[in-house]
């Protein structure tokens, strides 16, 4: 069993936690990105932050023991979680996916429990360092990374470092306008997270469903449509695998759009490479390829023929190591 | 008078040359962003750049003589110009505004011609380190300097330093689309540069002057359409400082869409400060009145309130400390 260091700074264990409105997951690790052990439970935010604020206190220590070390050989922890949140001071302010969740302070909570160094960091920046460290953005200097979940953020990596703008907002490519009225997204009609999330994917398939239940279309998503009255992007992607035509249109839709959100990215940051992880890992080539069309047929020539569209290479892994190199520091 | 040293490094004289299409200027400086002395003349692209480039180092040697000094005493050279060109290998490839200057070496040939460092930039560039060092981005970390003449483009100040993108395209906010058709800029129709450039605006007034010719609404403009067929953003600028109600109008309008490329620029990058050059200078509020009103309806509510929008703040002088700073490195 791989064992960390109490001795010397250099192999002390990081622990990283990845917090969703999901599930939370904790991991250990001395030798990043390979962690050495892993234990997540349901976030569960409608039962408050305490709850969860506890299992992650007991999900550390936990891991400390099963790898065999006592808080000497721990080098820090990492919190990664949505925004909006204080990195500075460690707080997690009151993010969408966690709505219970209204100022935690987190880091000092973590670290009076564990004396080390905790830090926090938005999952679309933590995203981007892992991307870039560990994955699909390997190598580059100049890199985008895109989240594509219910939501759409960026972390931008400009000269090989993590850029946080002013107030640490940098990145949010989810509010930029694509049109004038159309799907909502961060509050904002018509924009970038409206039309080419995977949030906004459902809005645009419930209203293309809708029409082809009306004009005698077949389509598996009216099962969707009828049965819970809504139509995720996870059934979009399932009904495509599936052969379904109407399903392949509105992942070539949200795709296109994808690509005008790029073409922005890329006339403004002209950056070497874009990662994009979420559901463009899942849908694959069937969304970045009209994402590439969009973003060469939008974008100045020679910055698109420069930019590589390609999905985030750490897999479902992502949010581990993102956890991890939080820890790290960057 | 003011002396380039000769023996120390330290205040050896910096000269630097601001190639427009309708003048070049060539200054020399100890102290900058103070020039010494400063020489000029006009362009004239479609005489091609041999002529040009002749003057430039007659104008050099004449600074040099006129300040006293040998060519031990100058420390370098920094040619400041309109994109595209390749700041790695010092050559000016085709601006628009200089159709005859394709593939000049202007780098290696002042280098053969005076033997000390000589550096190449495109003029947003320059200007956004100038205003940054200098003139209205002094004090931030975070800044984004866009030219607004006859196109629109933006240099980007990230943590301190100018960012320059993956092949020295970053900042192409003018090729930015805002509405699916409009005016050209940057051969796409309806995009930053063809709404919220001085020849947007041109664009624009042409329009609406013939619509008010023909619906017999009064504007000064109407001697400018009869008399030249065209209607400059100079002509506009003009009739509004005479109170014409149709100019005023068309200003408006160029600044609310200003302001909606601001908005853009502020949700991705975060800006403390955006600083606006060329008719922004000349305009004043009665652009960025506006621009502001429609930059915080559009971007991220914070992130607008955490950002400044400001005329430059070196004035017509900007073309000259812009080349200096080249010569200065960054």
């Amino acid at each position: 069993m791989a064992r960390c260091g109490t001795t010397s700074a250099m192999n002390k264990c990081l622990v990283g936690v990845d917090i969703g409105g999901t599930k939370t997951a904790i991991v250990i690790a001395s030798q990043p990105p390979v962690s050495l052990a892993r234990v997540e439970f349901p976030t569960l935010p409608d039962l408050g932050p305490e709850r969860a604020v506890e299992l992650i206190k007991k999900g550390i220590h936990q891991l400390l023991g099963s790898a065999g070390i006592d808080e000497s050989g721990l080098g820090g922890i990492g919190v990664s979680c949505g925004g909006p949140l204080d990195r500075i001071t460690g707080v997690i302010q009151a993010p969408p996916n966690l709505s219970t969740w209204v100022d935690v302070p987190i880091i000092s909570i973590l670290q009076h429990e564990f004396a080390v160094q905790c830090r926090l960091e938005n999952d679309a920046n933590a995203g981007a360092v892992a991307e870039h460290r560990f994955g699909a953005g390997q190598g580059t200097r100049h890199m985008v990374f895109l989240t594509m979940g219910t939501g759409i953020g960026a972390g931008i990596i400009a000269d090989g470092r993590l850029y946080h703008g002013a107030s640490d907002l940098a990145g949010e490519i989810g509010h930029v306008r694509l049109s004038p009225s159309g799907p909502v997204g961060h509050n904002k009609s018509g924009s970038v997270e409206g039309w080419a999330s995977g949030g906004g994917m459902a809005q645009v398939a419930y209203q293309e469903v809708a029409t082809a239940i009306d004009s005698g279309e077949a389509t598996i998503l009216s099962r969707n449509f009828h049965d819970s009255g809504i139509v995720t992007a996870k059934d979009v992607a399932d009904a495509a695998q599936q052969g379904d035509e109407l399903a392949k249109r509105i992942i070539h839709r949200t795709g296109t759009r994808l690509g005008e959100a790029l073409a922005i990215v890329v006339d403004l940051l002209n950056p070497e490479r874009i990662v994009i992880g979420g559901l463009a890992m899942r849908l694959g080539e069937s969304l970045l390829a009209p994402a590439r069309l969009a973003m060469q047929r939008e974008a100045l020539a020679p910055s698109a023929k420069d930019c590589q569209i390609v999905p985030a290479g750490l897999g479902e892994g992502i949010g581990d190591v993102a956890a991890i190199c939080v820890a790290m520091g960057f």
